[in-house]
């Protein structure tokens, strides 16, 4: 290989290719050097024909069909569950690796639920085959890679974390209504909320996902545990989320408080976080500079700081809880991102097969 | 007293007239019907011959001074700590009790830090005495009243505590600062950061107090650890707080994890919390409807809901931990409005004194 990824000679097909995270990827596997003539951009018939933009090339959607995939490798669903239901074994059956952002099958026996950084050795047994790979909730993704150095380091018992969730998670049509309703509130007429049922302008609310009636939890709170405990195969860490959506466009906001598996001092969990994979530490109290989204937006990696004891400690001293304050692009590492990275984990495995 | 409000014959000067916590003080007397006449609305020299609405009626600002404070019989002190510090004492010397809203008094000893609903008790001995009064950070005073329906039933031994607060605590001009900025970027132009040093426009970031660079906490949060400790007269409750600045123009959220005294099942917390003095209980799980910001907005009290086990326990099972989502308006209950019942506590204390 000459490319700059190891995906530069595959067939990449990309499901939902017209939606935020389908053209993030597209922007990715650009970014990354794929040529524009590997990649199958796929969508809804009503989109067929439309010209997305790939560098400084196009790319032309199609129909998504059963024919579409013949002689695709990867194929990266960024569509809904729905689409995902429908096609996904189709693909496979077709001999593609199916990388799927949706949660159809994130909770499934037998389908791996993969941040690459953190479990992507649950794939090197499988690595040639055909089949489904999950790709956790962009909150999931984003929680466990700021904490995957705390966990290899003291393991984690209990998180509770408090999202602030980007509209983006909810698609372009929430970021339109973003932009739309603000411009709205600014001259002075009422918020016309569509996508969401509460305002978004100047506003904030409980997550979007539907409510459990008996536990009180949302969709998205049960994702992020059910997911966390697949995802660490530990059945026993107590995770505590809460998720709201705040008027932010992109990248989402995680305070976070964890309790280790050991007490430690406040200098080795710096350390531990400051050699973490895939996170910048943004932590300059002088200063009161820390993550937010806005630094966030378009970063492959997850901003990481406020890191300090979750109670003031003499120095030197060791302490189980501690706080954190994270940001990272939900589009990028907690979407589209995380879904190539798996794809070249993969890649690279069976390269390496080959080549032993 | 024929009004609707023991203030109704009392002189009251409201000292930082022109600020958003002193509007707001302006139109909470002017809507308990406290006449125009008994209003004396103070600020800096700059300020003086400004007209403020009263109600229907007008008041006029004039330049604080110690002879303003002749015949007044509470002074709402709503500046900031250097003409809480210059001028409170002042005030007391000339009779007059303070209930000041800075931080400047908050912490001394000797000074009642008071949520009327949770220890009014306090100023019970001494309510007849010109004496300053604190009003506690407008995050303590909404989490705090939130909670008592708990520690009342239960006792609270520690909150973990996420805050998404509105610009408006930050004063006037940084209302003005999320307009304006927001209206920018929606033109395609570049945030300017006056007021904060990040972006507030679709933007969050770490609470703008100054961080302590040994501990790695904020102002605000030390605050709310201090204050709860002092109101609660518990020097032992472990209190965890990150405080986060979101794009909202008005009313603070929390997102809330306590652990209580003692295990109770779901249906004891829900009944407690729906016993909440100054408390909204909002918490449609079926239809997806709980606090926000902008329902809060101009609400006397504290919205709640999202009243659940932190972990989903079996329907008749117990446990100690439970989560919630609160909104308040923190420029009414959280300052303006607490300050307000603070004065009506006191008058009415006096008022027994005088009956008996």
């Amino acid at each position: 290989m000459n490319g700059r990824s190891v995906l530069d000679e595959c067939k990449i097909a990309v499901v939902g290719a017209t939606g935020a995270v389908g053209l993030e990827v597209l922007s990715i596997l650009a970014g990354r050097g794929v040529p524009s003539t590997h990649v199958i951009s796929l969508a809804s018939e009503r989109s067929a024909g439309t010209k997305l933009a790939y560098g400084r090339d196009q790319v032309i959607v199609k129909a998504v069909s059963a024919e579409a995939f013949d002689g695709v490798e990867y194929a990266i669903f960024a569509a809904d569950g729905s689409t995902s239901t429908r096609w996904a074994a189709v693909a496979v059956q077709r001999g593609v690796t199916v990388i799927d952002n949706s949660s159809a099958f994130r909770m499934a026996d037998g389908v791996p639920l993969v941040v690459p950084e953190i479990n992507g050795g649950v794939l090197d047994g499988d690595a040639g085959k055909a089949q489904i790979i999950a790709n956790p909730n962009c909150s999931t993704i984003l929680l466990l890679l700021a904490l995957e150095p705390l966990r290899a380091a003291f393991g984690v018992c209990e998180i509770v974390v408090s999202t602030y969730q980007a509209v983006s998670g909810a698609g372009i049509a929430a970021m339109d209504e973003l932009r739309e309703q603000t411009r709205d509130v600014l001259a002075g007429k009422a918020a016309q909320p569509k996508v969401f049922t509460e305002p978004c302008a100047f506003n904030l609310f409980s997550h979007d996902s539907s409510v459990d009636v008996e536990t009180g939890q949302n969709g998205e709170e049960t994702k992020i545990i059910a997911e966390t405990r697949k995802i660490w195969n530990d059945a026993e860490v107590r995770v505590i989320p809460t998720c709201v959506r705040v008027p932010v466009l992109r990248a989402h906001t995680q305070a976070v408080t964890v309790r280790l598996g050991r007490a430690a001092i406040g200098e080795e969990v710096g350390d531990a976080m400051s050699r973490g994979v895939g996170l910048r530490v943004m932590d300059d109290r002088q200063g009161n500079r820390f993550p937010t989204p806005a630094k966030a937006s378009g970063a492959d990696e997850v901003l990481v700081g406020r890191i300090r004891a979750a109670e003031p400690i003499a120095t030197g001293a060791t302490t189980d809880r501690f706080c954190l304050l994270l940001s990272g692009d939900q589009l990028r590492k907690g979407a589209a991102l995380n879904a190539v990275q798996i794809a070249e984990y993969v890649e690279s495995r069976r390269n390496a097969a080959v080549a032993n």
